[in-house]
């Protein structure tokens, strides 16, 4: 999109006249047939413009966008949109502010997630234990004599519980 | 710091020369007493200045520090170099692609976090069934006729499973 092409309703015949772009309009300079801005900076969106403006100024943004082909520039745009406006949001920190409090709910969330399966792991070995121990009980109750029995069950358990702590400590 | 003074250790007597913080040398210009660049971009180190001005411009990063307090100048100078370094690394996305992708991030390890809370409640349910199993079981072994207890059993795994059920969909 060049300079718009816009009519006045207020004229008693219709009157073509020439919108500059929201870019143009700020730097006051004349919207060219092939301004590198209008495509991403419309006239009725001004604050687009001022904003990107007062963090990298008209001239870095025009380099920007000229070493870029014209299939990426407006990708590039609402970047350049989006990190100006963490500037003067958090003109300290800007964008970097953002990624340090996401790296460090990444980094809280990846310790959460590990503690959970840990813990997944630990029940794992608890249901094991369990089901063996009422698969065995259930065995003994038909077969084996009382006594003999409670004696191997604790000796089950045991084994079973020093697999469980290896597989945890590994 | 202002502009830095060195000895040049060729000259016969110990001459000292002023020199220019890396801002006032890429821009070529005098580095006076009070250099609002000098005390963050010191001559040993021109790339910093050069990154940020080829992004945000020199006059729009001596704006932004005029309009902080001092104790905070240093933080902002790191997190435009920062910025500007990732803008020229990927010039379509910027720091924008960063905070993109680590909320990607976050998001992945939030479904996961919450898939493994819900392992764990579930497993929690299984593992108090078979625990009141086990409980039942040896209650059963040592006080009830084998028949009726083996109903009584299917009877107590129904409701206990339909608890669990009732606190997983809630």
């Amino acid at each position: 999109m060049e300079g718009c092409i816009v009519t006045s309703p207020s004229s008693p015949q219709s009157v073509v006249v020439m919108s500059p772009c929201a870019a143009c309009r700020v730097l006051r300079r004349r919207c060219v047939q092939k301004c590198v801005l209008a495509p991403y900076f419309p006239p009725n969106d001004p604050i687009k413009f001022t904003t990107a403006h007062r963090v990298f100024g008209a001239s870095n943004i025009i380099k920007f966008l000229q070493e870029l082909p014209e299939e990426q520039r407006a990708d590039a745009v609402s970047s350049m949109v989006y990190e100006a406006n963490a500037r003067l949001r958090d003109p300290v920190y800007g964008c970097a502010g953002a990624i340090c409090q996401l790296q460090k709910q990444v980094n809280e969330l990846q310790q959460q997630l590990a503690q959970a399966q840990a813990q997944i792991l630990n029940m794992h070995c608890q249901n094991a234990n369990l089901n063996m121990a009422l698969f065995y009980m259930d065995m003994s109750q038909s077969s084996l004599p009382s006594s003999s029995n409670d004696h191997s069950f604790d000796n089950f358990f045991d084994e079973l519980g020093f697999l469980c702590d290896q597989s945890l400590s590994t």
